[in-house]
């Protein structure tokens, strides 16, 4: 067989390889859509019933305000983007999921700042003293407004924006986090990618925001690299101020998944800014380096929490595998592939998606699972609750699916800045909230 | 062989193996105190180190308030209760303790309220906007005073116990929580409990403090009983203030470690106030009900969370086995056992001992593992972190170890009530703190 020969039938397989795995991601996001909007709709408040059983049944009303922000966000995204989510029932539950929101999210408007939970109608439950009530919230009214058209939620969003802005970057008195003397002042990676996703999303096709919003954008870029430690052997969760390591438990925690979420984000910054260097240093730093530590030898999938010097992690579900760092891990690694047409990027990928499909997929009663051990059993048999929504699981398919398609390896047609641009959102974090003391 | 032979070799048989167990707990407790001895004490600042690894080494310096008072606590009470524990180091370490708390737990003196964890040189890292640090702290103070007759370590206990009633039973705004229109007026079992817990150690061979707060044991004792619902068939976690179920997994949430600490305390309450007919109540609803429904019947231990429905949990990890809650089992079946001579109890303290025994102890570098998987494997290596310190494991062994010598069963020398209140305390209580986000 002539070598000509060989590389046109390797390249004719994997391109039947990238079809079958862009088929498989789009029924899979058709039966995930289907999931929630069969189950999730509160036809008499508006809103999202977010906690759901196995076989969708609702175990709890209370609505969790990221949850909320995000699932307004992805039915109208997919209404936007794609042809075949197209349809009145999507857009007028989403107009309810905000309706919801601008009636009920804020604590005591017109403050700003945003419940955490809420009653099904619409009651402050919880609040946290953190930026990401409010994010998902601008995310969900900029894309209504995306739309509708209807200047609003465009307004709305862009004030809660500068809100956000201040309290990261100004003043975080607002947030009511005390400041204690022995509280290092230190920087969740979460805040700057959080802010650069947000960035992202405004300035979509959008000149004016786009450029107000530029500076801030670099300098998210900045503080996420800051977290790059160790000589660059390592991704740490939190940093100083000034981008040094801390000292302990918080100095040394380490999570795969939200370092790949990072790499993705920064990857779509540094194709827009046309930086070939900084596209490269984040595929080794935040795709290549977290994705090595963090895959589990032994069984498979992604820790949840690692410590950078290899001690035991303090947190109980350390070593639990999650949905949402897989989905993440897919966009990233399709995201590296379509802009560098690295094959060992695509293989990553199939590496991912082919242990997420086997071990977090329900084959009876559709959606995935969020949570299993570290040996891959099913823990939590939960569809949805306080931090897995739709989100996860529907952005990591429809993220995977559309960059799936066109890019066979070393194909001219990558993934342009514009495509990979869709595969927009921020990290579920699928952090829970404290027990009542 | 005739009956009465039988009965005596039972009886016989049955003395032996709680012979065995004493031994076994009794150099099980010296192990575990060897093993803090070594490792915990803070030579240049006083207080402890309890983030240990699994050999003992330090992994952070953070000194967490709970665990800093449970520490004093437990080395004053061995050193009064125990002639083999009276020895000047373990004073000493207790009194450097108790120094370090007074000079640096609280917040903004003279304010009360405590800070839930501080650096190694005690500034503030992070507070909690609940009583537990202040009663760790006040359990501490108090048995300082009984050990070394100080009269400020007591005039410190008691002035916080005021502070902590009147949080509790008349104005919680010192604790900073925000009154939130859509939150339950809930109630944690955790707050009777610790009360209730105060009120023993206070009043502990103190008529005038046992008066003065004779009143308040019998509201805490009535607030516990309030969390037996469902016709008597299931204990709850949470309730509203008039003693009603609460909506959603809130008011399902069940915890059968909690249960049967709350067992036990209540058990001792009865056993003081001579009241036979709650006696049985509690070792019905609170020790039988709960490890009947919360016994692993696949593998065996206490789940850390169930939901009344039977609906899968939200908590990640509310099918794993924690060491805390089979140490407040076997207290609450020994005493059970003590006080009623039932044997069925005594067998449920033998399960419960066996898979203990088996599954948290490391022969290799002594105390016990804190974390298991619902199949018994360890997931943390961690001998104490944020919420495992010496307490659980030792008070588990010192309260198993002094109740296990004297009472074979249908003996006449059960357990007294003197005897069975030096197994005081409070559950650790192993919930963690949120991230930084």
């Amino acid at each position: 067989m002539s070598g000509g020969l060989r590389v046109w039938q390797d390249m004719e397989k994997e391109r039947e390889t990238l079809q079958a795995w862009k088929e498989r991601v789009g029924q899979e996001l058709d039966r995930v859509m289907a999931f929630w909007m069969e189950h999730s709709h509160d036809q008499e408040h508006g809103g999202f019933f977010t906690c759901l059983g196995r076989d969708g049944r609702v175990y709890d009303d209370l609505k969790y305000v990221w949850l909320q922000g995000r699932q307004v966000w992805m039915y109208c995204h997919l209404y936007r983007k794609f042809e075949r989510f197209r349809r009145p029932e999507l857009l007028e539950s989403a107009k309810a999921g905000g309706e919801f929101l601008l009636r009920s999210a804020r604590v005591a408007p017109p403050g700003k700042k945003c419940a955490f939970v809420l009653t099904r109608d619409g009651r402050p439950v919880k609040v946290q003293r953190t930026i990401f009530s409010e994010c998902f919230y601008t995310m969900a009214m900029n894309e209504l407004w995306r739309v509708t058209g209807e200047a609003h939620y465009q307004i709305e969003a862009v004030e809660m924006m500068d809100q956000i802005v201040h309290w990261v970057r100004e003043d975080p008195s607002g947030l009511g986090r005390p400041q204690l003397p022995g509280a290092p002042a230190s920087e969740p990676m979460a805040v700057p990618m959080m802010l650069l996703n947000l960035v992202e999303q405004l300035g979509e096709s959008d000149e004016e925001l786009a450029g107000k919003y530029a500076e801030l954008g670099d300098w998210c870029a900045q503080r996420i690299l800051q977290h790059v430690q160790r000589d660059g052997q390592a991704v740490l969760e939190n940093v100083s101020e000034d981008g040094e390591e801390l000292p302990g438990c918080l100095g040394r925690h380490q999570n795969p998944g939200h370092a790949l979420e990072a790499g993705w984000f920064l990857l779509r910054h540094a194709i827009q800014k046309g930086d070939p260097e900084l596209r490269a240093y984040v595929v080794d730093k935040f795709l290549l380096l977290p994705f090595r530590s963090g895959w589990d030898p032994d069984h498979g999938g992604l820790f949840y929490f690692q410590d950078a010097d290899g001690l035991c992690p303090t947190q109980l579900e350390w070593a639990m595998k999650l949905w949402w760092p897989h989905s993440e891990a897919m966009i990233a690694f399709l995201m590296g592939y379509s802009d560098s047409g690295d094959p060992a990027l695509l293989h990553l990928f199939y590496q991912v998606a082919e242990y997420t499909f086997r071990q977090f997929r329900d084959p009876e009663y559709g959606e995935w699972f969020g949570y299993l051990n570290r040996e891959g059993r099913v823990v939590l048999t939960i569809k949805g609750g306080p931090f897995k929504g739709e989100w996860g699981t529907g952005r990591g398919r429809r993220g995977s699916g559309h960059s799936a398609a066109p890019d066979p390896p070393n194909s001219p047609s990558r993934l342009s800045p514009q495509a990979a641009s869709t595969c927009r959102g921020v990290s579920p974090c699928a952090r829970r909230c404290l027990a009542p003391y």
